[in-house]
């Protein structure tokens, strides 16, 4: 991507939500699938919404997903979503579609909207039935607001093993307007995503087709979604859905506009800004580890090598222990798929060099003790292979990663 | 393979080792590499011996696979291998390679050998340089001798975080006379083996050339030491070594002598045993996973998607906390490069059947829970998309896993 100008930098909005971008309402409440928490929640447009979604890459896609992707195929317009934690609706057979489309019908008729304007969405556990009378019971609970109260609502709604809710908003200015972007996430474990990935709810004003917006989530997932890792678990219910329905006023944003790069970059810094608060909040995790690439023959290689030292378990306890061995930082790059040549890779962890060109360099174990101490670990690979770039995200594994999923069904 | 006759069964040898088959001596002392455990063995054949190995595809092969690469690749012919623990002798650049010939030199001028018949492999911390003076007293303490003690030794010698010794041996009868073929290993964490694994030496006294059995451990390999995971993490100096000095006067050995497959078999068992012994000991485990695929496409994509799910750390985890979490079997499957009909799987946890044609099945929890109290859980995944068969062990994710690898080098 190209830098930006001053004027037409990406600001951070603060205290803002899914919401923030105009036409934008939202909801959660407890229905009963949770033991006490929330579990229903809901996003409405109240103009047209065009959309775009990426989905999971799992040969058992969850039936919320093929309903959704019925939704979309019909005239790629969505009025709302609406999603329950608690169960993922993933390899329940015929029954689990129907149900899937019984939940989408309840919204539609509660919203008054047609269903094939309505995406569905499940996380939680796979292979147990949506206990529909509760599904019922909390759709008819759902009162959209165009408050940042409710958008916590539906933040909290759609968590599970997450400790944290994950949100972000952004603005640009775009075609002389300013526009709203905000997102919402969930995920914690299962979390290796491939294509798309666990659940993320975009929403903007600004007015472009759903083509348009569907060539530049793909192109965006790519270095923010699918280069986060907890565990190397690809989910069946991965999903991450935008919705951009024109409120703001302005033109039809196509790729040959002037300002295209900077809804790329809006929608980048959205996506990744979810993405880094899914890996921080990784099961059991304590640390955010962060890994540049440097060097590689493509930035598809980049991203690759990135990826694979991220969510290597060995990396990942060592960093837990706040242990500087480099040597399995070497075990990642080692088993990657993508070119090196293993005479000439640089490695730092934080300010710290431990290998020149291949070559272990002395370090004070010390200096590296007080940086491993840190709450986000950097770690910077140099390959001498060309320019590509890339970078992944990931948390370090401890004891309560664990416990949380020796015993996640009970 | 296919299936023998009575009279060509394999046979386990009791209190048998790497020092059983004819002409084989060992030993393992302790030179001060590790505080106070054997860290130096040594096997020897007093015949030559032809020789294969096949090495880790790390691209960061560590300086002593590169040493034994050119003794082997001289005459093929090997009369000596000598290992020690504590220092992988990997990533230490020019020095490193210096010193492993080094120790190479000074092993053949204790036995008296060519420097080219001897082989080296080194297991550790990588990015170490060797200590060349415990090296050098370590090797001239080496007195090796044919006693199943002195094989134990050599066990002993080669282990890092292992917990126990890895050990087999097996007899068959082979052109009319009975060969022996014994075998040690040793690996416990970094263990995702491509090609080769961890340290495994394997001696026969059957008579054959190298190119043959070659040939041999090349196909035995990819349906045993590479089909275990323990995290997921290729190793620097992953290396199988077998040695065939023909001291049990065997005609020579070719592909078409009809116990060909008697060989094969003598050398699959003994690998598949010292793999599993490897898996079972893998750090922290407390269980042995042993997943079994049928029906898939090809054998080929049968392993690939068992080793899938041994390698998933959720499923590993559920296994630990012995939860029948059938979904995470599902997650792993579903993430598999294997062709898959999501409409269309079966799985099992020991004899109870969760899933049938993709849809669940109703089963008693209690049933369930008592099967996983076992210390081996097998896991049994039908595809029903052709005739494709393949196995993998593994083991599960424990708080002492994290543990071990939170303070591995302190």
């Amino acid at each position: 991507m190209q830098a930006l100008s001053q004027a037409q930098a990406i600001k951070e909005v603060v205290g803002g939500s899914i919401v923030t971008p105009k036409g934008y309402q939202a909801a959660g409440v407890h229905a009963g699938l949770r033991h006490s928490k929330k579990d229903i929640g809901v996003i409405i447009s109240s103009a047209p919404a065009n959309c775009a979604a990426v989905y999971t890459m799992s040969h058992f896609q969850a039936a919320p997903l093929k309903v959704t992707q019925e939704s979309i195929a019909r005239e790629e317009i969505l009025h709302a979503v609406v999603v329950n934690s608690a169960c993922a609706n993933a390899c329940t057979g015929e029954q689990g579609l129907l149900d899937a489309y019984q939940m989408r019908n309840w919204a539609a008729e509660k919203f008054n909207l047609q269903a094939y304007h309505v995406a569905v969405a499940s996380t939680g556990v796979i292979g147990e039935f949506l206990p529909m009378d509760k599904i019922y019971h909390g759709i008819q609970l759902l009162e959209p607001e165009k408050e940042l109260s409710s958008a916590e609502d539906f933040q909290s709604a759609i968590l599970t093993t997450d400790l944290v809710m994950k949100s972000c908003c952004f603005s640009a200015v775009i075609d002389g307007k300013t526009v709203f972007m905000g997102g919402a996430a969930k995920g914690s474990g299962m979390i290796h995503p491939n294509m798309a990935t666990m659940l993320g709810f975009i929403t903007t004003d600004v007015k472009m087709e759903s083509k348009h917006l569907q060539k530049a989530l793909r192109e965006v997932t790519d270095t923010t979604f699918n280069q986060i890792t907890v565990d190397g678990d690809t989910s069946t219910n991965d999903m991450v859905l935008v919705m951009a329905n024109g409120e703001s006023g302005t033109a039809l944003l196509t790729p040959e506009h002037p300002d295209w790069e900077v809804f790329l970059q809006l929608l980048a810094k959205s996506c990744e800004s979810l993405a880094k608060q899914i890996a921080k909040d990784g099961e059991g995790a304590t640390k955010l580890i962060e890994v540049e690439v440097s060097g590689a023959e493509s930035n598809e290689e980049a991203r690759m090598v990135a990826k694979q030292i991220v969510g290597s378990n060995l990396v990942k306890t060592a960093i837990y222990g706040e242990d500087a061995n480099w040597g399995r930082i070497i075990g990642a790059i080692g088993q990657s798929n993508a070119r090196i040549n293993p005479e000439t890779v640089d490695i730092s962890i934080g300010p710290i060099r431990m290998l020149s060109k291949s070559e272990p360099q002395p370090f004070s174990e010390e200096e590296a003790s007080v940086y491993l101490q840190n709450k986000i670990i950097v770690i910077k690979v140099e390959l001498y292979q060309g320019n590509g770039f890339g970078k992944a995200w990931g948390c370090d594994l401890s004891y309560d990663y664990v416990k949380i999923n020796a015993s996640y069904r009970t």
